[in-house]
């Protein structure tokens, strides 16, 4: 998307590939809102340790960055070594790997390049089809937002007031996001219409992240603590809901999503308010069979005890709100049951959670799946 | 409450008054949780001071505060002429009147020592009769939380999980609090229980004062993010929830309270889970006739785009979190209907929120009553 720095408009994606240097691109996401900055990254372990070190995040984002650095480690093999090269490409594979040990996104783009690599002879024909490979899974993720955007966007009209919660947007893939692709289009569409971003603590992706896109993007919006939702519905301030999911299961239509997306559910069918989810195919789990087995991350509890921010010198800190002497506890996801979700839209188009299990061989079940 | 620094262990009130050298005593809650310390104002000028910059909040604290406050102010006058100290009355109630102008509980408190100062005909009767009236005032708040802590202590059994949010613990009161009320009084017949504190963002006042009034008292807890509780009901992890209230509508039961209140109370309707309201009567509005008529205050936006805490360093600093160039909207209260509130523990019992009016006498209508 389109980034204005010092005056300056320009477009980037939040994953990219410097050929000519071999470096992985990557825009610098612990800096923002407060600084906008891309990174290059110049060798595949640099790279897993930005994917380790959050540098990098987000499903789609993190995916395209280990395809990449899978790229990027093959390609700076010097030899035609067959089975050197194949024990490099290895080291690389595991390298990666390791940097996000519970994430799928990962495995299944560097599988894709591994896949994509066996169809080359030489050392080099393999390294030439492995950037390939990266450069189309990335392709790939962009075409698939962009489906998204089309399909969402038919959902938002001019005038309305919509609510996100944490951060699905173009940061956490390789461009245009999941949940914020139907806005995103909806204003190419010439649409004018507003959003509250729920700050979503306790991370605060929505104040930091979504709100500093949809400010890039010129789209009205104003962040809200995530206890003002209830209120807006209650006062017909909010049309609709759309937010991203960690895990979709493809049996029930349940979604893994932030701490907090069950919250926003619940109120939104009590004020009859239409709650949709965007998702890339590749978070559908078709295993699961109940929304009570997906895992539930339990995150440190200094993340509720304070919060991250620039103080007034302008120097980024940790700052402890809570009393000293308590504890907290800090689930990372809830999980939303499908009754309460209006549609799930994905680049396939938008489905009734119920529906997903129906179209299964339409939404890759085919394809790799999380375990 | 008993107060632990230092590991002495010494009885506190958060307002109390010091006849020997005419000084309002309060804690002061700007620097809780982090530093506990008992300021001595002075005069009525530092009295309302205090009041108006926060050092002291809640609506008993701040009621009892103004009553003492005029006390002291008109203890101060020097002389026997009854014309000038009528006069200097007028100026000290004023004084505070104005430190706080939209709170109805400072007026209520004053009128009542007023009130009481009629009976006397010199200064010197009349001065001692303000001092009384205002003991006599933080008596009965005192009274009134041991009696809703009576009441509400019964729906507490061991074993229990309770949601708490905001702070209606004895820091906004003279004393022991309503919403914490049958906290101390289960605590203090011997029953086990765990508190979850809703950090109640913007403000944290879950996190900073509600976690440091139940840690002082030894009460099981953890502080978990806005977003959580929906989560932790889901999951069967809540047994019931008791808040405070700003404003009860007599006529219809809704209660305005903190913002969030209300999404807790949806999610426990959805949850089966039982909701309860704890106020002291002097919160009862008698005349509205609809909670959309209650004034929602919007605050600064600041409170949401950052945090108050305390650095690496020890210092206590604002720092700012969410994008710099983005908006937020700050209500700082919301309405709970009464369909969605099991009951409401008053000193006189408790009632279901459509009872109320039935009661009317015996919940103090003939007494003063918010405009």
């Amino acid at each position: 998307m389109n980034v204005t720095v010092r005056g300056r408009t320009r477009h980037y994606r939040t994953v990219a590939f410097d050929a000519r240097d071999n470096s992985v691109l990557l825009i610098e996401q612990r800096l923002l809102p407060h600084e906008f900055k891309v990174v290059s990254v110049p060798d595949f372990r640099a790279t897993a340790a930005a994917i380790q070190d959050m540098v990098v995040r987000g499903a789609g984002a993190i995916g395209a960055t280990a395809a990449y650095g899978l790229a990027q480690g093959v390609r700076a093999f010097r030899g035609s070594d067959l089975k050197k090269f194949q024990r490099h490409v290895e080291t690389v594979y595991q390298t990666l790997k390791a940097a996000r040990p519970t994430a799928v996104d990962p495995v299944n783009a560097m599988n894709q390049v591994r896949q994509a690599m066996t169809a080359g002879e030489t050392v080099a024909e393999q390294q030439t089809l492995a950037l390939a490979a990266a450069e189309d899974f990335a392709h790939h993720d962009v075409k698939h937002c962009e489906a998204i955007g089309r399909h969402g966007a038919k959902l938002i009209r001019s005038g309305m007031n919509v609510l996100t919660h944490c951060n699905a947007g173009w940061l956490a893939f390789v461009d245009i996001g999941s949940a914020t692709a139907p806005m995103y289009a909806a204003q190419a569409e010439g649409k004018k219409f507003h959003v509250f971003c729920d700050e979503t603590r306790p991370r605060s992706q929505g104040a930091t992240l979504t709100a500093w896109e949809l400010a890039q993007q010129k789209i009205s919006h104003q962040i809200i603590p995530d206890n003002a939702a209830g209120h807006l519905m209650q006062r017909g301030k909010i049309d609709m809901v759309i937010v991203g999911s960690d895990r979709t299961l493809g049996r029930t239509g349940e979604v893994a999503n932030k701490i907090g997306t069950y919250t926003k559910a619940v109120l939104a069918r009590r004020h009859d308010i239409p709650f949709y989810v965007a998702i890339p195919l590749s978070t559908i789990d078709w295993n699961l069979k109940s929304g009570f087995d997906i895992p539930i991350e339990e995150r440190h509890a200094s993340e509720v005890l304070g919060a991250w921010g620039v103080t007034s010198r302008g120097r980024r800190e940790y700052v402890r709100v809570a009393n000293p002497g308590s504890d907290a506890f800090n689930a990372g996801f809830d999980v939303t049951p499908a009754e309460l979700i209006t549609g799930i839209i994905t680049p396939e188009g938008i489905f009734k959670p119920e529906e997903l299990w129906a179209n299964r061989d339409r939404l890759g079940k085919t394809r790799a799946t999380p375990k």
